[in-house]
């Protein structure tokens, strides 16, 4: 896969997986929508600020920064799938210009988002390699 | 989603993406198809043995053999999402009765694999604890 295909693959993809390493060095994964800008990936955490589901992610990132995010397509028919990942580095806004671009990326692929802005911080990915498949 | 829903979900799912541990401490995932049967998931590695891509997946699993398993829907409206997530403990078998039984579940569950036997190394994941939402 040239390099074009997999940043439009990456950029028109509706959801992607994010992996995290839990302080204690665990993998943590959870699906995420996300927005691609420039050399950034932009995701915002749905949950509630304070919930469990969200600190766990916050918290993963405070410890181990380097993410990596994945996008995929199936199919039955195997000779069509592919898949293309980022790795990188992570960094929490919960206020401030970086979360204000990433909530405008987030809004501009996103109807869901224009119609509500989700309260709460942001995850900003600089992305330091690209892999893809075929 | 009660425990019933999360089990037939997760083993219905077509493709999960599986995130392990680098020797380094970094986060990696895969899309991978897996079959569940009892309390393992099963997964070949496609890729040639000697590949890079494979080498990697079996690497990170020697070094850290606690991974996790992500199955997820995405729908437009953010209202169907649904995601359930296995943690647990595996091991990379090259031969012998394992590995004969994992091939039999992923045969069982995908005609792909009944067509065309994969001839690598099969993860098995003892799976330790079981997440869903919402």
């Amino acid at each position: 896969m040239d390099a074009d295909t997999a940043r439009r693959r990456l950029a028109g993809a509706r959801v992607g997986r994010l992996a995290t390493v839990t302080p204690q060095g665990q993998p943590h994964i959870v699906p995420c929508c996300f927005a691609l800008e420039g050399n950034r990936i932009y995701s915002a955490v749905d949950a509630k600020p304070k919930s469990t589901l969200a600190l766990r992610r916050l918290d993963n990132i405070g410890a181990h920064p380097e993410v990596t995010l994945l996008v995929d397509h199936y199919d039955e028919d195997w000779s069509e799938l592919w898949w293309v990942r980022v790795d990188g580095t992570a960094l929490v806004s919960e206020s401030g210009p970086r979360r204000t671009v990433a909530l405008e990326a987030l809004a501009a692929k996103y109807r869901q988002y224009r119609v509500s802005a989700p309260p709460g911080p942001v995850i900003s990915v600089a992305i330091t390699r690209w892999r893809s498949w075929p």
